[in-house]
């Protein structure tokens, strides 16, 4: 028996104690089947096709798990293409079938990964609330009178509800976060150009990401990994190197002020403040910022010259089938043709003047968190008022793309009125891999389960390690002692100063004759029984410790240096002929006793 | 006496032999008012304002060169803001009094440069000819009727006439480059957004940089140091990390077939041949490669909607003064007025598309070399068909900031009509610095001289150095010399063999027991006469150093051994302890004889 949420870990201990792809493919088919919300998909992937697609995995991959993907259903948004299955937008007079997969698509397909469908979506993936498609709203899957959010509706719901163990969404303004913080999930928003969009209908084509909606951050930052990578078919898609952030003590940015605004909805603020409360108990620093300049660009992506983007998506269709289109999306598309070339520009030099105040803020800070929506509506009030309650859904979404933002969206607890809420982590350009530990950390200390099932307890094999921070530690026992006077080459270089220790009770410490300033020998001498000389241990990056070795002089050098506690690390070791004759200072117990001594 | 060229280097030999900054600036205005080109500058610096200027460096530096520009005359183009002189962009209507400096005329006057006028441009910095402007067309220091290129046109013919040490340009299409070329000068155009454009009169906004005409490499590469530097004022500046380059055997792209383009001009494709062969001579590989993605970047900057960011520039002027713009200049600004933001986007994918298809390119290249300019036309020529022509000088200019590159224009000698030409060097952004020592070598190997004085020698204290490459040095001794078990840890991260050599006489050898590979100890012992021990030298980055050492077992480490020739460098050390008893292998003059004997 499977449970609700068919997350990746969970299917993989499946798959390993005897489940098959074929038991999957009918499984899917019967919760698809019995789903109670019929808007969810705009093409189903046949169940004879799904059946197929399974036998076909048997045949190239027999062995259970042996693709990185094996036997993982999937959904995809109806905007990026899947061969076979008609590609919507949802917008029936603008159908196409593909003939080919989409690049990413392609790649999951060949990682073992099932298409079961394509889902419905706001049409031309305009909107953040799930309600502008012909095809009907999907709906929160814990209120059928709330929206799901949007564009990516039916994505998330599919994954939320259980029919897919992850789907694919894109996003612009903030579509493949809020419908995840409506439905309970983990929405992973690659940096723009980090994972092609070969293939992809664009909506605004300079800012677009494709996005995965996933019971875990594990589970999504593993499908982004088979996603991603350079295609040069795609003009924004980008070599990129990974951009690490400090392992520990983020630096966590939060609304203060003015800037908190949640349009009335006490529940969201609330689990806002339980989030911070949770990110400190996490060992974040909390630090206010001023949220303005991320404000402000939010607002251009709708009320600047980018929805030029949306219009030269569709200039020909839209030409002569204008009335084919969602008349709020319409509205909304048609609303560029204000815009001049200049005003294409102008827009660019605000939000470079933007980007430039938020860097200011950037300073102090190492990651952003945000609530993913403000707040939430029934489909009822959303579509008595489209534009402003849609626009509330992207206060604190609609800058990450513009500024080139990796962000994750996490579940953030339930409120009285039974409905999700969520926060977002926004890092730098190409941090996507840096901010998934605290992300998943967050999602963890929450306990609020996985979309529909509240009480699922995240799988321990989905848990995100702590990145290996890649520093380097060293010993240090004389001159580079805090407040010694070559301790500035550790701290130069950004060095942290990890614990002061002893040695080993074998090591042995001489004055050495003539160095400047005054520096010791440490000598190991297996055998001899002494207290260990006391050291300090830091850390700092490999390219600093390379250049810390390489300015070492005789006859120091840098060799292995056993602890009190038995570790190894790095450390001083000196050349045995300086010592002849030397001072030996080791029952003073230390390079700061004896400085001390001869003062 | 000065010499004709007051490059940086013999202006500060000067002052360190007696020259003051006052006899400076009367030698300034002296040549100022010889001069034979009429239309060099718009506004000039008073006279007394210039004494004033070298009175107030004497007060607050009076050291001869205390400050990086001690008392260095430079002129500025007329659309960049210096206070208490008007900036017209070569249109009087337009002309106001700007309060501050721009923030690189500030930094400048900051290290002790001075100001000697404000020069002539094509009109809002609209063309690359030097004709389009009602303050008259520059013409090249080399023959009166010929061009001196432009936009930077005062400024190029300021420097190469020995009225300046250097000039400020700004280049959008290759303002700072082409007049560079036709002036027998070089031309500093730094990656966009290195230097900040705050208080510049933006030609297109997104793509403008600041650039420096200079009689050498090393002068340009020492006053953009200078001038670059991060300004939030800038909405495009950017905090940039430098880019590197090979030090050696560059693989420089050139022209080849169809794309070879000189308009006829035999002369300049001569030249062009000839610095191939130079660029040769010089170490590096010519690898032909294909400018068409390059060639139609180039071509949208005019040919597309960015022309619409010089309407933005000017628009609320444009509408009440239409008329006072230069007839050529106004045609292709309100050309602009086309372009709707539809189009501006779809230029944007365009670019991004060609972009992908250079980066195709460049997998096979360092860096780029192309003619500055593939010819030359008189004035009369020029003012005929103004058009046209002056898209022939851009021809391989264009793309370069569109695609974010660095460049750096040097003179390539002189045709058989006495006129000079030019290559220009690119490379991706940020190796600005990188690209300078090779350029600067081109220069010297060219021996064309500096600006209108084609027989001067380039002075030694203006070469550019080779970059210090950031390797670091290790010597090895045991399992990790070539051919050996552990090898592959200097071979993986890139390590380069440097050579094969012996240690200093007083090292011994000594065979560590237990160890897996097998692994030498080497101990120094001050008075042992040996004949050294054979070793090898690699070069690693620090990062790969400091990886290295880390992973280092005891009883080994790191410190500086003496090889044979005295010097000294990172190699293996072993702690005393761990030779107790090992087997001496000294005799056999090294670890590969040990091994050898043990078959």
């Amino acid at each position: 028996m499977l449970p609700i949420m068919l997350d990746l870990a969970t299917l993989k201990a499946a798959y390993a104690a005897g489940l098959t792809p074929f038991d999957l493919v009918e499984e899917v088919i019967a919760r698809r089947k019995a789903s109670d919300d019929p808007a969810v998909f705009i093409t189903e992937t046949a169940d004879e096709d799904l059946r197929a697609a399974a036998k076909s995995l048997m045949e190239k991959a027999p062995e259970p798990n042996s693709l990185p993907l094996w036997g993982v259903p999937f959904a995809v948004k109806d905007n990026i293409d899947v061969a076979g299955l008609p590609t919507t937008a949802a917008c029936p007079a603008f159908a196409y079938q593909p003939e080919k997969d989409s690049v990413v698509v392609a790649r999951l397909k060949a990682a073992g990964a099932l298409v079961i469908g394509k889902t419905n979506l706001d049409q031309f993936a305009t909107g953040l609330n799930g309600t502008r498609s012909p095809y009907g709203a999907p709906r929160s899957v814990f209120d059928k009178s709330y929206v799901s959010g949007g564009s990516s509706s039916g994505s998330a719901v599919s994954v939320a509800a259980g029919l897919a163990s992850f789907a694919l969404g894109t996003d612009t303004a903030g579509s493949g976060r809020v419908p995840a913080a409506f439905n309970n999930l983990v929405g992973i928003k690659p940096t723009p150009g980090l994972v092609p969009n070969v293939g992809v209908v664009p909506a605004c084509r300079s800012v677009d990401v494709v996005t995965i909606f996933a019971a875990t951050v594990g589970d999504g930052v593993a499908i982004r990994k088979v996603m991603d990578g350079y295609d040069a078919g795609d003009p924004y898609s980008r070599k990129a190197v990974p951009v690490g952030l400090p392992g520990s003590g983020l630096r966590i940015g939060v609304l203060e002020g003015a800037e908190r605004e949640f349009f009335g909805n006490a529940a969201v603020e609330a689990l806002y403040d339980q989030a911070i409360e949770r990110a400190k108990s996490l060992g974040a620093t909390i630090v206010p910022f001023d949220y303005a300049p991320f404000r402000q660009a939010a607002e251009l992506l709708y009320n600047g010259p980018w929805v030029a983007e949306r219009l030269a998506a569709v200039k020909e269709f839209i030409g002569t089938n204008a009335d084919d289109f969602d008349p709020t999306v319409r509205t909304i598309i048609e609303g560029a043709k204000a815009y001049d070339a200049v005003a294409a520009f102008e827009g660019q030099y605000t939000l470079g003047h933007l980007r430039q105040k938020a860097l200011v803020e950037w300073e102090k800070l190492d990651v952003l968190m945000l609530p993913t929506s403000p707040t939430t509506y029934t489909v009822e009030a959303m579509l008595a008022d489209p534009i402003v309650k849609n626009s509330h859904f992207g206060r604190y979404t609609n800058f990450a793309n513009l500024f080139g933002y990796a962000a994750i969206a996490v579940p953030g607890g339930f409120g009285p009125d039974g409905l999700p809420s969520g926060v977002t982590f926004f890092g730098p350009s190409f941090s996507d891999d840096a901010l998934a530990p605290f992300a998943d950390a967050m999602h963890r200390a929450c306990a609020s389960g996985m979309g529909k099932d509240k009480s699922a307890a995240l799988p321990d094999a989905s848990k995100v390690a702590e990145p290996d921070d890649g520093l380097v530690t060293i010993m240090v026992v004389g001159a580079h002692l805090t407040g010694m006077p070559l301790n500035h080459e550790l701290t130069g270089p950004g060095g942290t100063l990890v614990k002061t220790c002893r040695t080993a009770g074998d090591y042995r410490l001489f004055v050495l004759p003539n160095t400047t300033p005054p520096k010791p020998g440490l000598i190991r001498e297996p055998g001899f029984a002494g207290k260990g000389l006391e050291v300090e241990v830091w850390k700092v990056t490999p390219a600093a410790f390379g250049r810390f070795v390489q300015n070492i002089p005789a006859p120091l050098g840098i060799g292995k240096v056993t602890l009190e506690d038995g570790s190894q690390v790095s450390g001083f070791l000196c050349e045995p002929y300086a010592i002849e004759g030397a001072q030996e200072v080791t029952e003073l117990g230390g390079w700061r006793a004896y400085i001390a001594s001869r003062r």
